[in-house]
């Protein structure tokens, strides 16, 4: 793991330009090596070192040269990650898919190109942006604990006021489950559950009770037969996981872009920011509480903010302006999509509109029509004759 | 500016998982020179071909080879930036302070390790994080049109709230004017001003009348002497740049970190996504709108999920715990600090406690006593003899 030209490298993506005043140092690479070689005769004591364990396993190490770079740049992420958290009793290694297949096939290790979490009996994946920034956010949220005890000391408004903030604004793709009197932990990814417990009262919940708040919904669903056993939760959990509407995080990015409907994304650009953006935001939520019954609906969030490196390719690949709102149905195979038609920015559709417009562009889908370009779909949202409800087409 | 080993950099700090699936691939560099070597001969040309020129003022290139790199990681941010944004007009350059002292003097460039970014007849710099990522976020604002028109396609329910959150949540450290039925532009910094028009009416806005917004604060400040001249409206802005309560954001940490207040800062930290976090920022607003009159009141909102990087560093210098809301007052000539002691999650201070906490250190710090230590000075909120006013100390 010593590349001499890895020395070359204080800095990963992130220059400070050196302030004056001290307190907003930026950590530079310190060039000590602090990644594993994960191997068959290691692994246990690693496992037992450590309270948690950040193992990257990946493709057998290439004999091209660029290849090769890519490899060690990643390595050099997680150096750079293990630095900085050096006093957080987290080990990092790497898994070689050839070379220690063996390992990687005890540790359960499947996908290559993850990072696996080990802590304490459980096993959590990454399969977000491979960025220092990402990965660092994400360990330390793992250092917390998953469940959020709310309790008499905020006052009834504070608490309306956090829950609305988290349901609609914060959480996300994040699932949350209210319970009452009850100090049951599950959770089967960490970070996915939030209970409530003496505030729930306010909530309306009753006595053992769990409610299950997908994002953007203002309305809980409540979690049928209670009382619940841990196994009864993460299996509700589990089958509902796939929200109506998500917002696409560097965190879990590529997890959500797997996490396709026969092949397709519905995908809408808005920027939160933005007047219209966010109009066109509550747009989609109203859509997507509208429809929440609907298994097989999924909107992906982006909001271009937060990705601004792949704006340009995004408006290149998709052909759409992302400085205005977008919505469109990407095919995840080769990237072809079609979009809606807001000619105007004052323009934007309503609720109504942007259902019809979705069943449409996905009923002709269904029949295998039109796909091949971005020209041949419809792409206005005047489709009057259109008298179908969106459940037809998605149940 | 040909460096062999700049080849051997496909990613700065992004290493993409290569997905299975279509439409999240992030850019690499893809080893072509973009980025200009201003000089006396080549700045006019440089600025007439681009809509918008990006330039960086670095120190004269240094012996040390350590330092070297260093220039040549700012560097390749730049050029990554360049060939992201390449097709969006936007010109990048770097200027040697003294190799190119001439031009930086003509061009008005003054410090060093800043970027200045040249369009039409402004200069905006840029004083932020240099990643890519922040670089390209912050030139694709500059490319949008800095003043909002909201018009009438907007129902009333969607601009109150759009207000709200832009005021409260999001526009953070920018500035917001609203003005009724009046199309003049103006801006010093871009970014800084939105005009609500049509709109206004709602907003009790008379004709005429300009009204500014500080973050957070909930009720504006009409701005005297109606109608307006640019250089008014400016210098009135200019005056009240500083806010009472401001968030560290990327784009302009360094900026904000600089503008230090007698060499202190106050600073809170809170993760908005965190229920205690939340609601101690809440308690941070009210603090901020009872003194918004104390000129010299300013409390920098750190929330750490922004800066995972940095959280360690922080935890280690200040020595406090960021799992948790913590405020203090940071010297930055030393970054010696003294913090609130909060002992329990759920005991955070009442907004009063935190007021008479934050009059209570700082009239210990203008004694000039006990500011060696992190133990030294009290860092309790228990003063129950503390009766004077805040506005006494700050006036």
């Amino acid at each position: 793991m010593h590349h001499l030209w890895l020395m070359l490298l204080p800095f990963l993506g992130l220059v400070s330009v050196a302030p004056a005043e001290k307190g907003l140092e930026f950590p530079r690479y310190d060039g000590k090596d602090r990644v594993l070689d994960i191997n068959d005769r290691n692994y246990r004591k690693a496992m037992n070192k450590y309270s948690m364990l950040c193992l990257l396993y990946h493709e057998p190490i290439p004999d091209s040269k660029e290849l090769q770079k890519k490899h060690q740049m990643t390595e050099m992420v997680l150096e750079l990650v293990a630095q900085v958290l050096e006093e957080k009793d987290i080990g990092f290694g790497m898994v070689d898919a050839k070379k220690d297949a063996k390992v990687a096939k005890k540790l359960g290790l499947d996908e290559v190109d993850s990072v696996y979490v080990f802590k304490e009996d459980r096993v959590i994946e990454f399969d977000g942006l491979l960025s220092a920034n990402t990965m660092t956010e994400f360990l330390l949220d793992l250092l917390e604990d998953p469940v959020e005890v709310l309790d008499n000391a905020l006052d009834e408004l504070v608490v309306y006021e956090y829950i609305d903030d988290l349901v609609v604004y914060e959480v996300m793709n994040e699932l949350v489950v209210f319970e009452y009197m009850n100090d049951l932990i599950v959770y089967e990814h960490i970070n996915e559950l939030v209970f409530l417990l003496q505030v729930a009262k306010q909530l309306t919940l009753k006595m053992n009770e769990v409610d299950f708040y997908e994002p953007f919904m203002e309305e809980p669903v409540t979690i049928p037969e209670k009382p619940h056993s841990e196994e009864e939760l993460v299996a509700f959990i589990t089958k509902h996981r796939r929200p109506t509407l998500r917002k696409l995080r560097a965190e879990d990015m590529f997890e959500t872009w797997e996490d396709d409907i026969e092949g397709i994304h519905i995908v809408a650009f808005a920027e939160e920011e933005d007047p219209d953006g966010f109009e066109f935001l509550e747009i989609l939520k109203e859509v997507a509480r509208d429809n929440t019954h609907l298994p097989d609906l999924s909107i992906v969030w982006i909001d271009p903010d937060d990705f601004s490196l792949l704006i340009p390719y995004w408006e290149k690949t998709f052909k759409v302006d992302l400085f205005r709102p977008q919505i469109g149905v990407v095919n995840v195979t080769d990237a072809d999509s079609v979009w809606m038609a807001m000619d105007d920015e004052e323009d934007l559709p309503t609720a109504q509109e942007l259902e019809d417009w979705i069943e449409d562009v996905l009923s002709d889908e269904d029949r295998g029509q039109q796909r091949n370009t971005n020209e041949a779909l419809p792409n206005t949202r005047h489709f009057e004759h259109t008298q179908m409800t969106l459940s037809t087409n998605f149940e």
